[in-house]
């Protein structure tokens, strides 16, 4: 009995958020400076980008967070500060103004950045924002959510309740970004808070698993940004046994999770830079889990595919040539596709080959906001699903000139 | 002493050329049957799509080829003959029908298509076509060329003299589409003709080592065609020693066919769906060449890096986030990027920090339509050039609706 709530990152017992303006980015209606805090030492846990280029809050948070604990997550945008001379200083500042601010250890504070690259990072109005922002600490989870965003055009939260050992927890997230493959300047960054008390080690465990079915399977346009980040903080607070090994609460535990996140995802995608459209690829009957993904992926990444839907075109020869380059091992003479939303489903093409369809029922059908891209490998039980967005002309007009 | 020559793939003794509109494209004034033969058997070498969904054409001239020999190459656009039940079929009757008509085996034809996927290619056209196109065969390089032209909006033809052993010889080859790594319907295909004689076996060899650096270092969206091929035929009549080792005649030949192929593939590059500019990314400093290669490639393929270079927008920190995600073993506080056109060159990264540079001078230099970004890894000696172009408005518009 999962049910979903209202709150966001400030539903679980003992978390507040805020969101201001601080004055990085120059549109003062534009909150760039968000908090999470605890009220007691969570458990902690990050995941974070692979690009070898790496934000330098990512590397102090990496640091922080060692121990397993923290408090606070503070996190600005408007500047990634990425390849900077200072970027460590800065990060390490700011972890400091927060820490003295809300009188706990700096090594507590987990800090992250979106924006631009390689431009350094003033920290005069981070250090002069931090009392407001401590101030008017709440139950203000859409302001944090405001906070992180920069391209996005939609705020991204959930919270979901459960239960763990007779005690109820709630389980609450925030997101920015289009995915973990995507812009770099709109870094993807997810913040998760949970009242269930589960130990660091565990924590770790679900959150690394997680991630391989949720925000590794996000993409809007194949480009890993250098400060992508993950963080969960579990303070226990909702008063159920520590969970400690794996068994019926941890896997209660790691369901809350993912819908929190396949949530977050599915949000992430759909607002994806200039996109006009969720796609959902559901790959079936795959030998295995792998190929499932690899194929899900290579079809939600294609270019070709992504205008097409952008267009409602049912042109599903793009569809069997992305799985043809994907670089999985399949017999395409053995592959089906379909088509599904709101409006019905349609199958497009039967073993590796066309079929006769109405193109005016495609047409209907791929004109909806969210669509699902439905292929069956028939070899196996393997299954993934990936997801994306279209192509578009806003997607070239955002990127065509993001820095002046 | 190598050089440039008019006439295409009819520059080299003992080839002619044609180009029909036989009715496969509803457009009556373009050309969509495409045809080159040679005086005399030559020697053939082909290399084929990397995609598990291989084009029927392409399966049909495997094993034409199998025994390195061939005397014409037919090709038409407008429909790929691919994902169809009956695609092997309509391939090998193209062959036969043209064959007939050549009076030549019809094992001695190399049978291409570009075009839509997974839509049955009638062969009445074809059929009706070819005594049109064979009786006008001649020096018409340039009707072949428009013949396989889809989504292109240049012809793409070269052709150069050298000697081997006191023998003049000729090579010229003509292209269409946007690389090895690109859009379905506008697969790749390059046919180049040479009269050095050359064994099969050293022609194989040399054609798979050339498209390493020419054809697989060209991306214009990161999808592989079903179809892409690039075919050579040699057939001798320049009277050389027939080359059979490997020494100073096959480096020359070898240095001749990169001519020809890096030629296309700027071209190609160039011509890229939508594309306003030419862009080569030329790393040095690798480790290895391997490295390098990596590298190039993933920064030509980066879809944000690409939306930056057509606003003209000097947004190094997509060059660096690239060569971050690309997988390649690269020390990124080492790494120095610039750009450079005709009107210039501008450093704007030292050692994987930002430089101050020129905002204005950057615009200027990069409003050029051909850009070069040259990264120095500061590692090695490996070298390596990717060829790609930027992400325009008008990619979105022509693959959006493609088929309609």
């Amino acid at each position: 009995m999962i049910k979903e709530i209202l709150g966001g990152v400030c539903a679980p017992k003992g978390f507040t958020a805020n969101g201001v303006h601080c004055g990085i980015r120059k549109n003062k209606t534009k909150r760039d400076l968000a908090l999470i805090v605890s009220e007691v030492t969570a458990n902690a846990a990050s995941v974070y980008t692979q690009n070898l280029v790496k934000g330098a809050p990512l590397l102090v948070t990496k640091k922080n967070i060692e121990d397993g604990k923290a408090r606070a997550i503070i996190c600005n945008s408007g500047n990634a500060n990425t390849c900077n001379a200072n970027g460590v200083e800065i990060a390490e500042k700011t972890c400091q103004a927060l820490a003295k601010a809300l009188q706990i250890p700096a090594n507590d504070v987990i800090v992250a950045s979106t924006g631009v690259i390689g431009q350094p990072l003033d920290i005069t109005p981070i250090e002069k924002g931090i009392p407001a922002l401590v101030e008017g600490l709440g139950d203000f989870s859409e302001f944090a959510c405001e906070g992180i965003m920069t391209t996005d055009t939609r705020k991204k939260e959930i919270a979901y309740e459960f239960e763990v050992g007779g005690k109820t927890c709630r389980i609450g997230g925030i997101a920015k970004g289009s995915g973990m493959i995507h812009p770099n300047m709109a870094t993807m960054l997810v913040f998760v808070t949970t009242d269930c008390a589960i130990s660091s080690a565990l924590l770790n465990e679900a959150l690394k698993a997680d991630v391989q079915d949720s925000f590794n399977m996000v993409s809007v346009d194949g480009d890993t940004s250098t400060n992508d980040m993950v963080s969960v903080l579990a303070n226990g607070m909702a008063g159920n046994k520590e969970i400690v090994e794996k068994g019926e609460d941890y896997a209660v535990f790691c369901k809350a999770l993912s819908l929190v996140t396949t949530y977050l995802c599915r949000k992430i995608a759909g607002d994806g830079e200039g996109a006009t459209k969720l796609l959902e690829c559901k790959v079936s009957g795959a030998n295995d889990v792998k190929t499932a993904k690899i194929v899900a992926k290579s079809v939600i990444c294609s270019s070709l595919f992504k205008a097409a839907m952008f267009g409602a075109d049912a042109n599903w020869g793009r569809v069997l040539c992305a799985i043809g380059y994907s670089g999985a091992d399949v017999d395409v003479t053995k592959v089906d596709v379909a088509f599904r939303s709101a409006k019905g489903e349609i199958l497009v093409c039967k073993d590796g080959a066309g079929v006769e369809f109405s193109e005016e029922k495609a047409k209907e059908i791929l004109l909806e906001s969210e669509i699902e891209v439905l292929i069956s490998l028939g070899d196996g039980v393997g299954d993934a699903v990936a997801w994306g967005c279209d192509l578009t002309y806003d997607y070239v007009k955002i990127n065509g000139d993001y820095r002046t």
